[in-house]
């Protein structure tokens, strides 16, 4: 039987680093829902973020962001004269779409 | 200015519970490594799994599993008269290869 030969992984297989480094931001918890926030809902202060991404704590969703900022996936962006402060992604944030379109389709088939 | 109107989510926004529920397997640590392996080799032994996804404690791995079997995403063949453990995706497991495909392409792009 096929299935009895001890199968082994190619000698030189090892998974991509670039691979392990996208899921170590996208799987961090609530990291692909603020990206999906973003995404639909495009810019937005951080009052209007928390309300969309609302199990999320403040503090937490403070630390995240800043995160995602340090990867270069979204922007602060701040405006002279005024207070307002508004989270955007930038487009290598932006580029993630396609990720966030392939985990609705399989979620909506799979999750029905 | 554009830029300073006071945004807001659509009154009705809230993020997909289908995408959460996705996100919180994905993105649990370790889970999309098991299965970008699974999709690349085919069944696995444990201790072959366990040398591919090889910074996972075997302690979490077996945690792992178990939540991924649970969830229909993996299956745990046994054979009769053979002590042979094999680990194999679902068709739904299966099915998650475009999003590591999307995955990919994005992290090559980013993490050049």
């Amino acid at each position: 039987m096929d299935v009895l030969k001890d199968e082994q992984c190619a000698p030189d297989f090892h998974l991509c680093p670039k691979f392990e480094k996208t899921f170590s931001i996208l799987g961090k918890k609530w990291n692909g829902l603020i990206i999906e926030t973003l995404l639909n809902e495009g810019p937005l202060r951080f009052k209007n973020l928390s309300k969309a991404v609302n199990h999320c704590s403040d503090r937490v969703l403070v630390e995240r962001l800043k995160e995602l900022e340090a990867e270069g996936i979204i922007i602060r962006n701040t405006f002279p004269d005024s207070s307002l402060i508004q989270y955007e992604l930038t487009t290598k944030g932006a580029e993630l779409a396609p990720i966030m379109n392939s985990v609705h389709t399989w979620a909506d088939k799979w999750f029905a």
